[in-house]
């Protein structure tokens, strides 16, 4: 707490006193010109403004991060949220995939098969959708959860979808692995709440106006209810440019790997909302250092109900999983390797290359950050 | 719709195809250098880009607002919602004042008896506070809900307050005349939709980072639902700038004075943060020809358990009611006519309503927008 | 200077090092979990990133402001800047108006006998436009000057007039009284500093993506140069919002005139870029406490070479005049009093400005509109 | 031009008057609720604003670009900047590295030497600094620049180096070989169309509050005036996230590569303010398809006059060359092919250039790292 030049004794006793009243630590340090008052205690309960507005403050400065359980400086070590056998924030980056709703079984069946046969580790698609317009398709329930899970098992790939609601909570929990909040639904402080008492996943959205530390705030949310599986996933931030939907913040991973141990995934198709955006800013998502993609394919884009514009085809997303295997050497990753039973490898024509590029570069990957 | 220079004849009929298919009636203009396709329809439903990133499409144009239950087209004349004898959207400029939540009996007493004084026609403080940190005062819940009442009900102060969540409409609704969601929840869809089936009026905050466009949209989900009382209000967007909290975007006003009809107020006090500033900014707000304010006010701010940093002392809220008094007439309105000691309180009814709504139109304005 | 917890030793003391290496006087002191290292002196010229990225050290804040003769601590008093008999900053609202740019001497004249009849003091016109686009019309240069000065002699008003470029100074200085740096040129940096060096005042708006710090920063160069008549004006921010051109921010007038002495106006025909938001945000921005405006009237808005759209009719003006000199009183001060044929010169003095400030409450509304 | 549902014929004709008067092309097309005028012509010197204020006008919606010389329509095949023998926008990614500020003799030559070695193919550095603050490091002025061309020399290495101001082109273009408008100057338009009239290549930053299409404008000013050698180059765009000092907006690479024949590079440096986030974004926009990258690399950044904080030490830019090198193939491209020990800088030529690209598109990556 800095104190106006020339503050009186008077001024800064009651300072002194206010921040007593809040059962805080308090030190004095008196300088030439000024008189700065250091804080020790539960801060994070406190509204910096509240004390700023005291007669004779000059600016309060917060020296210690606001969240707790999701800081770097508690956790030293990158948490690895592990589902079946996909491990998000490890070593190899993860990509899921999907439609952005479920729409019929077909397509469903079609998308997840293509996205498996590509190399897609997790299955992602929407049941229940948040729209600005209340006039627009909204999902198909319980329905939709259902399609997607007889998938998901079909092809052995665990389920992200989307939970708006305390209330949607059970239902969507019965049938997927990860639970997404939405952008939307960053500050639905409620939902957070109930997710901490989840046994199972969250993916948390960043809001398109949250500042890296909000976002941090609402994982603590969760971590504070008991759940300490949340993975981080960035989409974009609202800015002034229109030339894309949002601006995908792709700084925001290095940052975050600074100062949390949370992983942090990214999605370029909402963060872009357009397909021929989606494949550059994937590649450059898994550059900078994310730990996997949530990218939407659809088996027919044109003709989906939602989101068609920013959904690859299956081959544009066969064609970038094997650009994003090249790049992972790069971070010293690996990149969706392919598994499943040796038959899958093989056909892989192409990509085959980069796999053996991929080991070759195995030693890198046993150090990386 | 507007197709690339050069665009062939494919192409086109590929796009028309598409909007065909989206059961919408195409009407085909063909120009020297473009070819520009006009659709007319339930287009609200359709995502511009999913047509945009068609082959050869350059660029999708909306003509028509996306929202229409809100919009003044449909609805020419404006809303004025009325509680009690309070008309928000009339003559007479609003005032809501209160604490940002409610702490002790005391508090909301002293409080709601220095607005009344003052001349507020609404009392508004929170029971249920969201909070960007886990670890702040998250309000007292139902208990603050009784105290705002009783001090609602002995200075005859109709009550804002907030609901965050759909399992709080119920509780909420017994003690609140109006219905506040927060700007965190401008797209809690789920929300809106619920409260479009309650019988009470909806004052609907701007999201920090939300279009005008989005926000008269998330109106829409409460009037589609069947609720017609819809209140606006601004509270400041997140912008580059942070000498204040958000920057209040007083153009709104007339923005959505011009495309809407439902009434508009302002929030001076979470759009700035600082009580300094809270003053000037509710003078403008009301210059700019909002219709009405939601002031915090707090007995003793710098004892607040949130917000106190801006909040007003109770001497600055009557200072401020004056200055707006001296600018009522810029504007041809009234602001918060006093209406002499207590006996309004008695006479609360529809019909003390219309007579000051006769009153008003007596004198001054005529003319007002 | 906030060191990480558990920062070793030797990383404080390369921190140190690195500090009076700078020739900054280092304070130590050690806290439970943290060392904090306080600086004193010249840190104006240093880049707190170029501490920050050193080993150990979690954080650099920022105590004092970087400017000074900008800054309130410094100079207590209000700058009122004089040109003529017009005071910039004193207990009068000072409204400038005209022309965009000058077009033809008729359109000249007749804007200016229109704004000078409304009551405006100052003729705002340019000569010199930017333009985003090489193929917009760019002003008509010196001529452009020229019937601006024998406009604004005809009619005894002060002329404002832009300056884009170092090499535009002296022929701008020989026609204008008061040099207008433009929204793109706030940080030009070679012009400013040639500013400083001229004897006439600078009206210098703020870049559509400048922080209030950044804009006291640009009025530092000329103020550092020896010209002490600055004017702050703010002209709208970018923002996500399309609604309006820019987003006004009127926040940053109370922000402004806590931290600075200078004077600040506000332009709402650029902010806006819309005729129907100019009326409500110059309202706006008189009752946020601005010292004056700055609009742009045009004899014939329809017909403009450049932003029609934003310039008001005359009879718009008149009645705009007729609504600032309301408001006023509310925020105790003139408006641009009507001053007859050659009389205002008579009484300008501290004594007669609170005479007229006390006739204004008195009579007032009567009159106006 | 879409006009207000019941709009009447005499609005309607009152706006096709306007229009004619504007010299376009009109076409009226009457819709079952709304007419629709279209307009041909040379609209990019048309506000759409000034149109939208007439009577009856519902919106304004711009069908064609405001900029010609640089749009892709206008010039379908990329354009390839060639100085001495580095092609930019060719098929090799070119890295251009060197200070921030030329500060001493030793200081340039290390890091150049430091640069060249690890492969980049320009050296960047700046003897002109435009700064925030009047009492900052302003750079060496000419000084700075024959030291820096010195160096540039000895390494074989083109020098690209910023022009703050008109009265500097002269100066400046006598020593560097590339001309770089920084970000503050991006809409400086005299400087622009100075630079329109020079030979050498223009290196063209993003204002931090431009839209892509303002950047293209800007260009099209240089364009203009007959130079049409104009790269691009992204540096961050202001937005509410204060984690990093701009937001690095690489969306910005595939849009301008969409509409735009120019090449693009980005500067990671400035874009993120920070060291530790300068690499990760390095590759993430080549791996998004930037044509080039601007790194600052000082041979001691700790001691560094400007920018020490985001400026890489050697070690780490040779490691990051290394990383991108494994990138390259993703995108199908080369980056910064090592061209052997110091030959290069004997044989520079065209010639020389058009062969290293055959060989690239023969063997490409089978070597790197």
């Amino acid at each position: 707490m800095v104190m106006q030049e020339g503050a009186s004794e008077e001024q800064i006793d009651r300072v002194i006193d206010a921040l007593v009243r809040m059962r805080l630590a308090v030190h004095r340090s008196t300088g030439v010109s000024r008189t700065v008052i250091g804080v020790v205690g539960n801060t994070g309960a406190i509204d910096p403004a509240s004390v700023e507005i005291l007669d004779g403050v000059h600016e309060v400065l917060r020296v210690s991060q606001p969240y707790k359980l999701a800081s770097r400086a508690f956790t030293p070590d990158d948490t690895v949220v592990t589902v079946g056998d996909v491990r998000i924030g490890g070593d190899e980056v993860i990509v899921a995939a999907g439609p952005c709703a479920a729409e019929t079984e077909e397509q469903v069946e079609a998308t997840a098969a293509a996205v498996k046969r590509a190399g897609a580790k997790l299955l992602r698609g929407g049941a229940f959708k948040p729209r600005s317009s209340p006039y627009a398709f909204q999902g198909l329930g319980e329905e939709g959860l259902q399609m997607l899970r007889r998938a998901a098992d079909r092809h052995g790939l665990p389920l992200v979808s989307e939970v708006m609601d305390v209330a949607q909570i059970e239902v969507v929990s019965r049938y997927a692995d990860i639970l997404q909040v939405g952008a939307r639904n960053m500050q639905n402080f409620t939902l957070l709440r109930e997710l901490g008492l989840v046994r199972k996943p969250v993916l948390l959205k960043r809001g398109i106006s949250a500042t890296i530390e909000e976002w941090l705030l609402s994982a603590e949310y969760v971590l504070a209810g008991g759940n300490r599986d949340v993975i981080l996933c960035e989409r974009g931030i609202r800015t002034f440019e229109n030339a894309t939907r949002n601006t995908l913040d792709l700084s925001a991973i290095p940052v975050v790997k600074k100062v949390s141990h949370l992983p942090v995934v990214v999605d370029p198709s909402h963060g872009t909302g357009r397909r021929d955006k989606v494949v550059p800013m994937a590649r450059a998502a898994v550059a900078a250092g994310a730990d996997g993609l949530l990218v939407e394919v659809h088996c027919n884009p044109d003709q989906a109900l939602s989101d068609g514009a920013q959904s690859l085809y299956p081959a544009q997303f066969d064609d970038l999983m094997g650009e994003l295997r090249i790049i992972g050497p790069a971070i010293g990753r690996r990149v969706c390797v392919k598994t499943g039973s040796g038959l899958k490898a093989q056909g892989s024509g192409p990509t085959e290359g980069s796999e053996l590029k991929a080991q070759g570069s195995g030693l890198a990957e046993g150090s990386e950050r």
